[in-house]
């Protein structure tokens, strides 16, 4: 596996601290949010004498109450339908070991999260990367592209809804005409919807298990990571009403023996987080999601694919090649001592060459500190611009 | 992948039980021993407010108190060489799809853990085995028979010290063998060390990295699970003084982000649990295997390899079939409404037909229900061999 645009780049922001340069993390995904009290609560009260293995498809106790969880957003599963994992991640390495063999081919369409690359060729499965554009704000690529690119080997369509690194909601329009896809051909659909609270304005969520017809044909991957801002608890769920498919996920479940035991009673405590939490949170982030939209718009020649959802914005940038100006922000630019490291989108397109000029931020920083990066950024592109390379 | 013997055997265990007959569970790892109060005391004083993720390698504060555990252990390695990992399970996975390509071999001593088919399937390489025999207590194979089988595909030999499910300890001399081995071959020697605490009388452990030249050839696979008693914290390591596999390690690493935050800060303060309280595990697993031991030999026509460490045992039973037997044990048997789960050991075999008479038995369980349990055995054989099938 060839290393990420995003991890190339760690090494010089350690070397600008070093500098004593501070960096703003643009970055990464870690929100700054607080976890839930409920969940440090359950954690200080945690009566056990022994840490002991919960079954594979993770506490029985712990299933029934996400189950409700469900419920209450509509999506009609029980505690079977569940699989506990060891985050997000293990849920799609799972998912996609269970319904491919190596040589199969997942169609998704791109910039995605780089780490679907990483899940992929674990399992020796081929990424069909199908091309969205900013210039829509990435919206869900045309129906016949997708048909173009069906073969026999095709096991899959695999999208985040809401996207990272997009931000973009998929409309139920598009997930409708998704789900008539997966029945014509006989695939899955495998929605990653660890964002599903993360939504600002009048859009709501459309889960795949939304449509009518998807108990055999649709996979949902969860996480606590977001939700609850606790990502190393390292919890996440797959969900599928597919007892076949679940069988087979079952028996890598069993392989890896069981997920945390304290991050289940964590999370199990996380469904009892108050509504005002959220509200908060999500006020929170839309208020970041406003500033920083601003923001870049200001800055001449920036364009910004406008979010939606998720807490990742994209935005083209005036500069030759994102790779090598955010690699020059750490190591050859600094404002005041400050400067600001941001993920090339390059690493988001499985297509060579594209996304050279697009970055991903993640506004998971304060709104002084978003407003001051893009100020940063705006001075630096002018810099960088001026120079000659 | 194939259910394993012992799963296969669960339903039938369920429905002894719906039946009101109480069943010994022999046949599983999991210990009854405490965790260690400093682990709890460590989680109930969790000072934090957000349950980030961990960096990829694991926290470097465990990895140096880590680092300094194996130092005591005078197995020479600093914080640099250890990945933390999402369990043992994890480590064995990320070790074997680091070091080999799909088609590709690596060399394991059967009877052993069953789900190395299962890390090994996951990464479509295939398990070669080599034959070990009850008959000298399940020790290393002849260093000859093991160069008949290397090819050029050979990429590693894989083996448990002590060995679950033998309870073997291998000696100086077999470690030393194996490390001639792999350097005239130039392949790596996978050694899972998990139990290296388990070891009964005047043994001791020799680990592979105990042995000189092994810096580019050894990785050791361990894990907390048994050691503190604490399966469900799911935190292990992958050791290794070559560079250039721990960065493809590494990259295996990043895909899934991060080991679970709440078991690392309950791992790190397991490290400081006291002597006291290993003396009276240890004391206790030794009393156990003592009384099982003796109780199993005083059963007609049973062979026992007496193990050294770990806490299982294999037993050849004079029966015809030890998959069958272990599930008229649930199925059709009781005594006094209790019967005993074993696991039968052909799962432990990738060899077809090897293993058919033999069962594995966990001894983690209080004595007086070995004894009862080595009781019911007793009755069992005598009473399955009567009828007839």
């Amino acid at each position: 596996m060839p290393a990420s645009p995003i991890r190339k780049l760690v090494p010089y922001a350690d070397q600008a601290k070093k500098k004593g340069i501070k960096v703003y993390h643009l970055n990464i995904g870690q929100p700054d949010i607080k976890t839930p009290e409920v969940v440090f609560e359950a954690i200080k009260n945690i009566d056990l004498n022994l840490i002991a293995y919960s079954p594979s498809q993770g506490y029985e106790n712990y299933r029934k109450k996400l189950a409700g969880y469900y419920q209450k957003n509509n999506i009609d599963i029980t505690a079977d339908d569940i699989l506990v994992t060891t985050g997000g991640s293990e849920a799609l390495s799972i998912a996609i070991g269970s319904i491919a063999d190596p040589g199969d081919e997942i169609i998704i369409p791109e910039p995605f999260y780089a780490n679907y690359n990483g899940f992929a060729k674990q399992n020796a499965v081929n990424v069909v990367p199908i091309h969205s554009s900013i210039d829509d704000n990435f919206a869900l690529p045309p129906i016949a592209e997708f048909e173009k690119l069906i073969t026999p080997k095709t096991k899959a369509i695999l999208y985040s809804n809401p996207g990272n690194p997009t931000g973009y909601v998929y409309t139920k329009e598009e997930i409708s005409a998704l789900r008539d896809l997966a029945l014509k051909y006989d695939i899955y659909i495998i929605a990653d919807e660890v964002y599903r609270e993360f939504i600002y304005g009048d859009t709501t969520h459309h889960s795949i298990l939304h449509e009518q017809g998807m108990e055999n044909h649709a996979i949902i991957i969860d996480s606590v990571s977001k939700r609850y801002s606790m990502c190393g608890a390292r919890i996440g769920t797959m969900i599928t009403k597919n007892k076949t498919l679940m069988q087979t996920a079952m028996k890598f479940a069993q392989t890896r023996l069981s997920p945390p035991t304290l991050g289940q009673i964590a999370s199990e405590a996380a469904i009892d987080t108050p509504q005002s939490y959220f509200d908060e949170v999500i006020g929170e982030y839309k208020e970041r999601r406003d500033t920083l939209v601003r923001k870049l718009k200001e800055i001449p020649g920036v364009k910004v694919a406008e979010p939606k959802g998720a807490f990742y914005i994209i935005a083209e940038l005036p500069v030759d090649n994102t790779d090598k100006f955010a690699q020059w922000l750490l190591e050859n630019f600094s404002d005041n001592k400050e400067t600001v490291m941001v993920a090339p989108a390059s690493g988001f397109y499985s297509t060579q060459g594209q996304g050279t000029r697009e970055i991903r931020m993640a506004y998971v920083l304060k709104k002084e500190d978003l407003i001051r990066s893009a100020e940063i950024l705006k001075k630096a592109i002018t810099l960088y611009n001026n120079q000659s390379y």
